[in-house]
């Protein structure tokens, strides 16, 4: 993957071809860059080739940076059960995620504004025009997360996990229609393969209940599908619509609102519960963990979202879940399965596969 | 996939780009052509075009006769297994396979002999240097037969089925080492992937033992499927060596010495067994059945072959290890598991690759 990598980049440079996309993100890459503290050296004089590396870098760091976050979530997911049983909220869990991410992008603003002085691309106040979509995503995931506790009337957990894989095809399928990206053929049959290849080495000896789903669960399970797919793209939409605009500052526009979504949902559900017991009832070093790693893992998907795709955000919780189930074997004692050993086979094909079947459009 | 062959043949001839390989194919079919009574009409004055199309019919005839056959042959051994145990002799059975193959080859001959005469070509006698050969792969099978009997303490049955998918990775190796035939990066992907999507689809709760495997069985499994892929493709290689030779001269071949190391196994095996109750005990007509279908199979790899080749085989086997298993829901009441789909999903995507890698060679 890692060579495969080095010599797309390669190949771009000495064909010399490159599409009306790729262009596009380079021009979203410098304006980053120039915003970026490392990268502000990254001149006009540089050729194109540095621009390309620092580019693929800046990609990778974050695609890396997703892979890890997301892995370490779920160990930590894994561990905070096995060390029994939390009765914190997760609607306060929640909130204090959304604002402790609100608080990072302020902090890196800060430095950035310190060194760069306000400019019209780092500057917090923003138009209705720009903030108008911004509760979109934030909305979508709160009637997601609603759904979810409908769904397992008709799934339960194991089978929520396997129909989970939809995602994978939602995501590509509604990048492809509202960011009109294209994938190529090669690239399409990478994506089926990476949702069996996921599903695969998550099959154990109750899988198969999934097929029994009733009808309804199935319709319930497309429609969590394609609005989590939505969101994901939604919200590359408009961090992508602004390349010169900071990250951090989009970042904190969406947290802002997802704040807001959140403290709704504390209202609504746990109002009761956190009157009584209080807002941290519940909480142990552990969950503080949490926190941070989820708010770092935002913060991100963000990353990837600017200086790559949804795409590339798939593929990477993809080998996250790979990595967390080979890293629990050495941290809890599980065991590998032969369907997770053929899963991670089809998936490690489909990575070669989205990055070969780049090279013949 | 039918869409994708037909369009395949198109950019062929549009383009006009031919490798070495799909021209020596071609001359291939064409002396296997003038001597098949239904070709024997395409002259020197048909064009390119039709001579691709009368050999891609071709290749489609028999690799579907070979599918079907396949798919058909095992779904004969689950009704005979359900229908009884049959207490007849597997090596007198095999013997009057060969047989049949060797008196359907004559026959053949004998109609094209009326047709044609007798040429150079179409003629029974032989020499030493062509027929030398013909004795390996019946030894190498003979070899990997008696192997079958000592791996089972190491293995058990549904884990020596697993392990049996080796073979496809074995033959993809020594089908590039010994016929030197290319495949592209994409088509490699796609064997691998046809290895791991089979296995997936034969997945089922008791699967995992299979990783227990001890590390004899390992290296028996693989010497296994190194000789059953080494007695495929010299077979390959020995009916490709003389393309003008008729196909029924060299199946003839193929089975006389296929007649005598069965026979060799009859004496050494069950001659007790064959001397006290007779040759054909415990047979009954779906025994007859089984041996007519074994034969008929045997002759359609020899013709995949001759028209085809290994990689068209190993393909062609796959899709009938499926079709046996969506026949046997409608024919026996089996029920499909999730793997099942996901394998079938795996290995379609597999089939689409092979036939879209050919182009990018």
């Amino acid at each position: 993957m890692e060579y495969r990598k080095i010599r797309d980049e390669g190949d771009d440079r000495e064909t010399g071809i490159e599409d009306v996309e790729s262009l596009r993100e380079k021009s979203v890459l410098l304006s980053g860059a120039v915003l970026d503290n490392r990268l502000a050296s990254v001149g006009e004089t540089k050729t194109d080739s540095h621009r390309a590396k620092a580019k693929w870098k800046l990609k990778s760091v974050v695609t890396l940076a997703l892979t890890i976050l997301t892995s370490s979530q779920a160990i930590l997911i894994v561990w905070s059960k096995r060390a029994g049983k939390y009765e914190y909220s997760v609607t306060t869990a929640n909130f204090l995620v959304e604002t402790l991410k609100c608080a990072i992008s302020l902090v890196a603003l800060a430095r950035i504004w310190k060194k760069e002085g306000v400019t019209e691309d780092n500057r917090l106040s923003t138009t209705l025009d720009e903030v108008i979509v911004y509760p979109i995503p934030a909305a979508l995931y709160l009637v997601k997360n609603l759904l979810q506790y409908y769904i397992f009337a008709y799934v339960d957990a194991p089978g929520y996990q396997i129909l989970k894989n939809l995602n994978i095809i939602s995501t590509g399928v509604l990048y492809r229609i509202i960011l009109k990206k294209r994938l190529s053929e090669i690239q399409w049959a990478a994506f089926i393969l990476l949702t069996a290849g996921c599903t695969t080495a998550q099959l154990n000896s109750n899988s198969d209940r999934v097929l029994q789903t009733p009808f309804q669960g199935w319709v319930m399970a497309i429609v969590m599908a394609l609005l989590s797919g939505f969101a994901g793209v939604y919200t590359e939409a408009i961090i992508k619509k602004r390349p010169s605009r900071n990250i951090n500052v989009q970042n904190f526009w969406l947290y802002i609102f997802g704040m807001g979504f959140n403290a709704i949902a504390i209202l609504v559900q746990d109002f009761d519960a956190v009157m009584k017991k209080g807002f941290l009832h519940g909480y142990s070093p552990i969950t503080v963990l949490m926190i941070f790693n989820h708010a770092l893992s935002g913060i991100a998907v963000s990353m990837v979202m600017k200086y790559a795709d949804n795409i590339v955000k798939v593929y990477s919780t993809s080998v996250a879940m790979l990595l967390t189930a080979v890293v629990s074997v050495y941290l809890f004692g599980f065991h590998l399965s032969l369907a997770f050993f053929l899963g991670t086979t089809v998936v490690s094909v489909a990575i070669y596969l989205h990055s070969a079947g780049k090279m013949q459009r």
